[in-house]
């Protein structure tokens, strides 16, 4: 209900935005876009079809241009820069923090991005350059080298005398990082202590060096793992040696935890988190036609399945009615033994430790459903069609479709992990393929074997 | 790739931990688990059997037992809560903040709760009541009432002076609220502030009063959303009158956005997010069988349209053999246009202003998609059944179950949505009865038309 009344409120000055264009009144949708925070001018870039949306582009303060670029897909945000003069691009962008502008990079047009590179000075220019050195989807990526360091044989009031003279501090600053004479990491100090405690105390006695600092290696899922388990809003990234090289900070992080359940969503129908809803026709349908034929290929060997049993089909039509549900359920089945794999892998909760334990689990509330589900169909059917054979042979073909499938919701996930793929995006494909194979054929063998004695 | 260098690392630790408690060592595995922050040690118990389970829990240092009940699913907390005396559990949850003592609060035995308000000094029991008097999934259930305020009046040194007076601050408190005579939240000054101005500076020349408070009645998914667009780490909460609540802070939210990411991964398949992963069998058992239930009646339809064609079936049992390939490929592509759709709608992109567009959009992907895929299937049942009718019905049949996925995969979400169920959790069962159904009956009815004049 809650959630209805907030997409009520967006839908509504969507429905606005949207009958202003249509009426070609600009004025008012300049005023509604330039209220919003850039995140929110992208998240409504991304749901206007193009035409409007380059109209309302146009409309979006300059100032925000670069924040919005940072804010969008992959596939809107190349719509949106193809809008753009290389002028306005390098003015929007040379802005950005260097993390943001290490995000954007690589989709600007090479002659941009030597423009961009021009117009920033010499030490903004070799962080950026150290940030781009490290793969993508690591800290070394996600962080921001502009960080406030400190040494540790100071005081308190020294500290606050620095920064006074320093200004402003980097955004989400919530600690000081203490470092060595080398730039080696030792520890962090609050702000909340620096303002709680007397000038004169010593920062050695504010330092927290209980957190471990972040890899630069380490991969983007580990990163929000760690920020999600200590509650941290931001920390600090160290090479091999201990060297400070920068800061994560929880907005970046935050991004990444959404970016992750779209993907698992988006990539479990065999689609890419970036796809623009309105992407170009031809586009969308190239993309989508891979993971298609993919399904054709499994649905190919199902009924090569039923076909092995034509002659058995031919004798009782009844099979043709009743094989869907059969297959059909055992998908539903394990889908939900999969579903729950998935969670339990992406968290670590599910190893090879434990994975014994779950199956068995899993095989017995299997067989217990088979049973219930199966006589409840079988009593359906005998309903239906007065063949007492034929409802014992849907029973069982149930029962033992719905164990199977149990086993390979438990068993295909685990499977893909061990062999290195991501097992939230191709288990579902391998699941389908297994109970529609399986659900044909023991409902058909079955029935060869007992009706057609 | 480097996912899977995490999950080797957790598998490492889960197999030499359950390693030690089969040999009864539980001196390495009590070290193990307290060098774990509570949410760690959360997901531990999380993976780990009944049994095994309680020796763990039994091991971990009841200073963090608190700490730890927060960040477990609520089945998995309702066992640990079982291995627990009432003083203990007491003990464990009267030092928590408000916040999490108030998302504690419902799961606890009745003479718990007594007692644990009559630990609490009487303002902190006045915050709990409080807070517990929103409804849940609010901003009022996730606000914690300690809050640092301060008047506008005054300059930096008289803050400073107040905070080191005060002593400690609320975790996670990057700014203090200013407020009004009669607690009215006025805006907000960052600690950031305080340290790089000088002493002498007035407090109101430091406000920051463009952030517009949180609502105490706005719903979790509301609150997430604003402080993912505005890269908040803290917001202050008010109430109809201004009159500032307290303040919710970004490890919440992130709580809130994996939550909802697991509800809806989970949710789509019939299952709960608190779903314990070892749960007992009979209990896993129920909670499926609701919607393998949902699932028999809407494949019990489609059985039906296919029985309605049997003596079609019986003069071609080939149908037989290719209807479920119909009917599958036209599920997969309409889940495709689906995943889209739940992910727009979630995200505010789509509503009734863009959603025409959209469809028009989906249709001609699909009617481009279904004519290729289409003439594949066409061709490959020309040479297997060298039935060139047989070919043009299952040619023609696909196509139209690819149009018809797309129209229900982009006007199911929305039409729920608008009825106010969550798109998320039922479009799919709706998608498939209608490509299942509209399947076998495009390809069967189309064979009895052209087939069998």
């Amino acid at each position: 209900m809650a959630e209805a009344v907030r997409h009520e409120k967006t839908a509504r000055q969507l429905r606005m935005l949207s009958d202003a264009l249509d009426s070609g009144r600009l004025g008012p949708v300049r005023r509604l876009v330039n209220t919003l925070a850039p995140a929110e001018i992208g998240n409504l870039l991304e749901s206007l079809p193009p035409g409007k949306r380059e109209v309302v582009w146009g409309l979006v303060d300059p100032d925000d241009d670069g924040e919005v670029l940072v804010h969008v897909g992959d596939e809107v945000r190349e719509s949106l820069l193809a809008a753009m003069d290389p002028d306005e691009i390098v003015a929007a962008v040379e802005d950005l923090d260097i993390d943001d502008l290490a995000d954007l990079v690589e989709d600007l047009p090479d002659t941009v991005i030597d423009e961009v590179l021009k117009s920033m000075d010499r030490e903004n220019r070799e962080r950026l350059e150290q940030v781009l050195s490290y793969p993508e989807d690591t800290a070394g990526r996600l962080m921001n080298p502009d960080v406030v360091t400190v040494r540790a044989d100071v005081n308190v009031d020294v500290i606050l005398r620095y920064l006074r003279l320093r200004g402003e501090l980097p955004d989400h600053t919530d600690h000081l990082y203490v470092v060595s004479r080398r730039h080696q990491y030792l520890g962090r100090v609050p702000l909340a202590a620096l303002v709680t405690h007397d000038g004169s105390t010593p920062i050695n006695r504010l330092i927290d060096d209980e957190q471990p600092a972040i890899d630069v290696d380490a991969s983007d899922q580990e990163v929000a793992r760690r920020f999600s388990d200590h509650d941290w809003v931001s920390a600090p990234v160290v090479d091999d040696n201990n060297i400070l090289l920068g800061r994560i900070t929880i907005d970046d992080v935050v991004d990444i935890i959404r970016e992750q359940a779209e993907h698992q969503a988006l990539g479990a129908a065999g689609l890419d988190e970036d796809e623009d809803l309105f992407s170009p026709v031809w586009r969308a349908m190239r993309r989508r036609l891979v993971w298609l034929f993919v399904n054709l290929c499994t649905a190919f060997i199902a009924a090569n399945v039923v076909g092995q049993f034509e002659g058995t089909i031919d004798k009782l039509v009844a099979l043709a009615v009743l094989m869907p549900m059969v297959a059909g359920l055992g998908g539903n089945a394990g889908t939900q033994v999969l579903a729950l794999m998935v969670r339990g892998l992406a968290l670590g909760q599910v190893s090879s430790s434990n994975v014994m334990v779950l199956l068995w689990k899993e095989l017995r509330v299997a067989l217990l459903n088979g049973l219930l589900m199966g006589a409840v169909l079988g009593l359906i059917v005998l309903a239906w069609f007065h063949n007492i054979g034929l409802s014992v042979v849907i029973f069982a073909a149930l029962t033992c479709n719905l164990v199977l499938a149990a086993s390979a919701g438990v068993l295909i996930p685990i499977t893909l992990r061990r062999l290195g793929f991501d097992p939230a995006l191709a288990s579902g494909i391998f699941l389908t393929a297994i109970t529609d194979s399986m659900g044909f054929f023991s409902f058909l063998g079955l029935a060869t074997l007992v009706l057609l004695r």
